[in-house]
């Protein structure tokens, strides 16, 4: 997980964005991941208010800045990294797929402080810069950038290439940077997976399942289908059957009160005293 | 990367969406990482001709196919994985963070051929659904579904955290999904394997489990059981019951002739021409 003040050192920055609508939809992606610096690069005034309706982004419109420009936009960032959808323009920087960009960008935010450190802070700033949805970010803006970073996407065949919607972009980018900072440190899948294992339960223990197994045994005998399908209803096949299904511990009291009704139905009387 | 024929076998099923616009963008992310099986299911008409303008989009809207239900829409999957915001709903099945969601689908995606996969398939055909941008997927929609995955994000102090932009969202799974695929290329993930090693065949289809379910549920009302324990036998607890237990693909027909001789015992008359 980012912490509040690594999630305030992230600056997200749109230049040249052109519909209101994109901006909005970034302002929300940032919103949901816990992002909040938001900057627009224009030369005409940031259509801000238009983009205010965004869906539960209010707090990061609030806080939105207009600047005149991407020297203003990333003036106080230690580190600046643009987006690019690469096509054949050729690349003056280097380039790294979103998956190794954010490994660097977190580093940047969690450096330590050395002694180079003018400011004494101890994690870095870190600017995305994404470029308008018709023509990316021009050279010039490239040049403000440390390196670059592209999102893979596919190559269609004889299709002019074009970039990814902004408001999706940016949503995969900030993705990214939050799972790239709970690999880091906090424990990973199988911690996850145990605790909500709850929601399924663990397995049935051998002895609800052997229980199973006897129950269903009765109601196939009952039913005429082991006589009429003998190899199926080889008892070894219906153990194996019954162990195939992995019931839940939390299933089995239901599946063998089913077969017990079933079995009650079909006028079989009980073996035993009821113990489900 | 995925192949051609993986993502083919990679199904986003929109359920209920309300927006052609989204619907749109959910085209466009696909298109972006090289997904075209869509398929919206709706009660009304689905919009398809409002979301045709997607940007970049085309092929995939062309394609996209309109279904009845959900039942209909995941019928040729072997997994069938919902999207959830969790918020405070309590939840009846596994929930996986998207990070750990991504290895599961793309080991079914690429899980070999086995002996016993009497259709030859190598590989399993994965769906992922998202629900309305309003409400998300009900419980009765999430009974379909094997498990699910929800994408980390922020909890705001105070906020009715709503769900993500469908677009965004489906955005991010896809570009995980296809991120995955690069970082794992050969080996799929052991605990997978290993859950499978003992089946030696691969999963039902959500068809087959589909028709376990209907067939179960004749069972239970034939058997009083639906009347006398009413909470057990609600129709979607029966339903994600019968994921749970995550018959193979070779298991499923003995099931299914084994429910179909309880129920023919049990005089009930078959209701449709048997198909097992």
């Amino acid at each position: 997980m980012l912490t509040e003040a690594e999630l305030d050192r992230v600056c997200v920055v749109l230049v040249r964005a052109r519909n209101p609508s994109n901006i909005g939809a970034v302002a929300r992606a940032m919103h949901d991941f816990g992002f909040s610096r938001l900057r627009a690069v224009n030369e005409y005034p940031v259509p801000f208010e238009a983009a205010k309706s965004a869906v539960d982004a209010s707090d990061v419109m609030a806080a939105a800045q207009a600047c005149a420009n991407v020297a203003d936009a990333v003036a106080d960032c230690t580190l600046v990294v643009g987006t690019t959808a690469v096509g054949e323009r050729h690349l003056h920087h280097e380039l790294l797929p979103l998956a190794a960009a954010a490994p660097r960008m977190l580093a940047e935010l969690r450096r330590e402080p050395t002694s180079q450190n003018r400011d004494g802070h101890a994690g870095g700033r870190v600017a995305i810069l994404f470029g308008s949805e018709k023509t990316g970010l021009s050279n010039e803006e490239l040049s403000h950038c440390n390196w670059l970073l592209t999102i893979p996407m596919r190559n269609h065949a004889g299709a002019r290439h074009v970039s990814m919607n902004l408001g999706q972009a940016a949503a995969v980018c900030l993705y990214e940077l939050v799972r790239e900072s709970g690999a880091a440190s906090a424990p990973p899948a199988p911690a996850v997976m145990a605790q909500n294992a709850g929601a399924a339960s663990g397995p049935a223990t051998a002895a609800q399942l052997e229980r199973l197994t006897a129950l269903l045994n009765e109601i196939l005998d009952a039913t005429e289908y082991a006589r009429r399908h003998a190899h199926n209803a080889d008892p070894a096949h219906i153990r194996r059957l019954v162990r195939r299904i992995g019931a839940d511990a939390i299933d089995a009291p239901v599946w063998i009160g089913i077969l017990k009704q079933i079995l009650w139905k079909l006028g079989v009387p009980p073996e035993e005293p009821p113990r489900a």
